[in-house]
């Protein structure tokens, strides 16, 4: 039998990468990535507005052609033939979202708007709309608490509502010329299958699920009363979206003569409802029963899938529950740290004013301690606390400085928060009944510090399967051509069978694991004395605590 | 009417320091310095124990009697004649015990323990006593609990009876081979008087009393009964010690034929009961009613002196209170900070490893700060806290790092920290009903860094007067020659009159002083939370306020 293949495209922050794999056994056949050609790293920043963070609609597309392009031909160079690729699957970053016409068209696209920078793709970490996502949640919370519980409690800026908020507000003409918003995820595979009126785009119910407060229970997004207390606009742009979102397994329709022809592809091959980079992510590790799969970069994404049956009442704290967002027909969970890689980055660059290189000379001499040989403890605050608490007016905290004590002992206990604040989230999914298993590790930090890898077995308790391969979230996106191609109602094991395998295991060493315990319990104070409104706490022994355990190290 | 001079030497160290002043106007005739010739800086040190710090006692001899004939020479020089120099004043670092023979000759100087470091002056900084000072610390809090009132709660590692006590647990022989131990600030005044029998030798009280737990309260050193429970050779050595410790109104005896001579001076001079280096720091930056004297260098010494009229009852947190020990006929009273140059050189040479002169890049942009805009608050607790809390097992703290926080914010956060602890103090002081009406800085780190005097000012709501004289501690010791040489039964006055002037004053600005009046607030809800045992405290609004504070500065 003729070999099938998918390709999946993965649209990171500042690149697109295609990846084709074969349909049955999940070896990656080819691989190309176009990174977006405008701005800094494809980003365009205005110096008047720290917090604003565009992208050009348009970027994405020149980008995907070139990477999707390549793909197929590496596709062929390796003797196969593009008429084998039976499914396509797009990941993008979220929420994103794009102001469009009718018929899709971004409204950066057209002369007058060339210039203004509203009209643009609302990346992911634009923070334009802080207080409107302070609104949000306030209305939220008195009129809608049921919307709260399933986003952690607060609404943010970072996603859907805040930001086309936002644009009302700042720039009213931008808002009244665009007929409707779509998320990035959902833009891409709309022009891919040459969706002709917006509204008979599908949208993926990852995005819209996770990011802009829909779900079946109130029968899609928010109602119309509530936008009204935003904006009567909003509740008008309400018609404008969408009443049902989709999952993967539903294509969004199939491949147009347009696209077909620059990817030198054929025609009406299935593509996939999009869905989140992050989810994507976990599917190309491997999400599974029993597996949370941690996307570890510049922040933490924890992403984890379980049956309805498993569904807990009460998640307050952690950030997303939408049904059908990681694996169709179960509830995919959504949590996350806001600061991992950043927080190391903060301290090798913003303080000690060395470049990246300097986290390998850090790692080295960190790894040279023993645990609780530093006698600090740190909280991982410095850009807020996602999860548990929700609350991006935390900051951060060290304790156990003496004069003696050095960078690289600093740099580990910043790990080691990072790892606490971790444990924190896995104990609140085990609390819930959730089985975990074991933890995937993906993303970039994994495969550079094996230190890292380690603290973060000995803090959790749990093996760390380390996934490193770069492809893994574009991986997930193929993955998802092959279920929507091939109508897979239940893809938990397409996805098992399919997905990046680990490249190493740490499991937790006791020793270790024991002076983490110790460690964790002052962590916990801490979390809990600084983080909850109202906790009373006695903490003198936490220096004395901190003092005895590096006493014991040697 | 012939002019009148006196000589003062400061023991500083690393060197000794002479200063010719005029008895009746302060002025400066000459200076003159040397260091001591051994080891690094004139400290020796055994790389097998780290703690240890010991000096030559001959380097002192040698070094005086270099810089004293130079002074001598520049007083020539300057149309005057030796016979004009009435008195002789002296100090010293303190705790800094002596083994001596009988005659006051040093073991050291005997062939048999050149080599032998327990028979060198065990210098202030000389850590090797721990274990000694906790022990003494646990028996009198348990059998003589008003020793311990008197300083604060807790014997120190540096002081005399812990240091003495581990000479004798870890070489018998050189404590056996010693008739007695003499401060260095008794050693010099009793060489230049010619000492013969070291019974004759006139112990100064401002060494014993903050030192060695001599106070007239429980007739003089702690009482046999209670040094046996030490050791019996410790109940033992109290024969050979003293009864009564005199103030600098009384001289040692007069300048001998052999120093004379090596000083070109004439015999006869009245020679100053000595004293310690900070407190005679606060005499020659005119120490008096209402005024605080900070010795503000590496860590800071505060120093005070006031009626006995005034006296609190109780002054627990606060080093020592001894009477005489300042300016004789009032009561001093010594407190202090661990770390305070010793924190900023900690953050920048053994955290951002760099040499010392970032420090005047990291006050240039610290200086740019409006107060709070930081975001940041620090306990200064890297050293322990020496005063309010009297715990050496305190470590230092920082709160409300952000991604965007740099190593000059931080610097700055030190520097309010030591302010903040420095206001603990003066609060304390002010509480006990001792008014206060200005700080002098002294010290060595004023005249460097104009940032940290306008914090300081600032925190603490007193203007606070630079005294940035180089010669200030040997301008004092001087004064100590003249009161002796004049019989002056209440110093006061001529305290004030020959002290060196401040060169400058830092008022506080209401502005920012309302600022640091809310940090204060936090600084002390954490200091009380982190350092008091049984403190229950509710710090969720620490990192709000933090932020709101921040927010308000922009």
């Amino acid at each position: 039998m003729e070999k099938q293949f998918a390709l999946g495209f993965d649209f990171g922050t500042a690149s697109v990468r295609a990846c084709i794999i074969d349909a049955d056994t999940g070896e990656t056949i080819a691989t190309a990535v176009s990174p977006y050609k405008s701005g800094e790293n494809g980003t365009l920043y205005d110096p008047q507005q720290p917090l604003l963070a565009r992208q050009s609609p348009l970027d994405y597309l020149e980008s995907m052609e070139i990477a999707g392009a390549q793909a197929v031909d590496l596709l062929q160079q390796a003797g196969y033939r593009p008429h084998q690729v039976i499914g396509i699957g797009v990941d993008a970053t979220a929420s994103t979202p794009i102001p469009v016409l009718e018929n899709l068209q971004p409204l950066a696209s057209l002369p007058q708007f060339a210039d203004n920078l509203n009209a643009y793709a609302w990346l992911w970490k634009d923070h334009t709309a802080i207080e409107e996502a302070l609104q949000i949640t306030q209305i939220a919370a008195e009129h809608r608490p049921n919307y709260l519980a399933k986003c952690g409690g607060s609404y943010s800026s970072e996603w859907f509502w805040s930001k086309i908020w936002h644009c009302l507000k700042v720039d009213a003409k931008v808002f009244h010329a665009a007929y409707t918003w779509v998320e990035q995820s959902d833009f891409i595979p709309g022009i891919l299958a040459g969706i002709s009126h917006v509204n008979q785009l599908k949208r993926n119910v990852c995005a819209a699920g996770h990011k802009a407060m829909y779900a079946p229970d109130w029968n899609g997004l928010p109602d119309k009363e509530f936008l009204s207390m935003l904006s009567p606009e909003l509740a008008a742009l309400r018609d404008r979206l969408y009443e049902t979102a989709y999952d993967y397994r539903h294509a969004v329709g199939s491949l147009c003569h347009q696209w077909a022809k620059k990817l030198s592809l054929p025609e009406g091959i299935p593509v996939a409802v999009g869905a989140i980079d992050a989810h994507v992510g976990a599917i190309g590790a491997g999400v599974g029963k029993g597996k949370l799969v941690k996307i570890i970069g510049t922040s933490t994404c924890d992403i984890m899938a379980f049956s309805p049956a498993e569904a807990p009442n009460d998640f307050s704290g952690v950030a997303g529950i939408v049904r059908d967002s990681v694996i169709p027909g179960q509830i995919g969970l959504e949590a996350g740290q806001a600061a991992v890689g950043d927080l190391l980055n903060w301290w090798v660059r913003q303080t000690l004013n060395k470049d990246s290189t300097y986290h390998v000379q850090l790692t080295q001499k960190a790894a040279a301690l023993k645990p609780g040989q530093s006698g600090l403890i740190a909280l991982d605050w410095n850009n807020g606390n996602r999860n548990i608490l929700a609350d991006q007016r935390l900051t951060g905290l060290l304790i156990g400085q003496t004069l003696a004590t050095s960078d690289y002992e600093i740099y580990r206990a910043l790990i080691e928060a990072t790892a606490f604040g971790a444990r924190k989230i896995t104990e609140l999914i085990a609390s819930q009944g959730i089985e975990i298993n074991q933890i995937i590790a993906t993303g970039g930090i994994g495969h550079k510090n094996e230190l890292f890898m380690q603290i973060y077995a000995d803090v959790l308790g749990y093996p760390v399967y380390l996934v490193d391969n770069p492809h893994t979230v574009a991986v997930g996106a193929a993955i998802m051509g092959v279920v929507a191609a091939r109508n897979i109602a239940n893809p938990a094991e397409v996805i098992e069978k399919l997905a990046v395998k680990a490249s190493k295991v740490y499991k937790p060493q006791p020793e270790a694991q024991a002076v983490y315990t110790r460690l964790y319990q002052l962590y916990s104070q801490l979390h809990d004395a600084f983080g909850r409104q109202g906790h009373v706490a006695s903490l003198y022994q936490v220096m004395k605590e901190l003092l005895k355990i590096k006493e014991s190290t040697t």
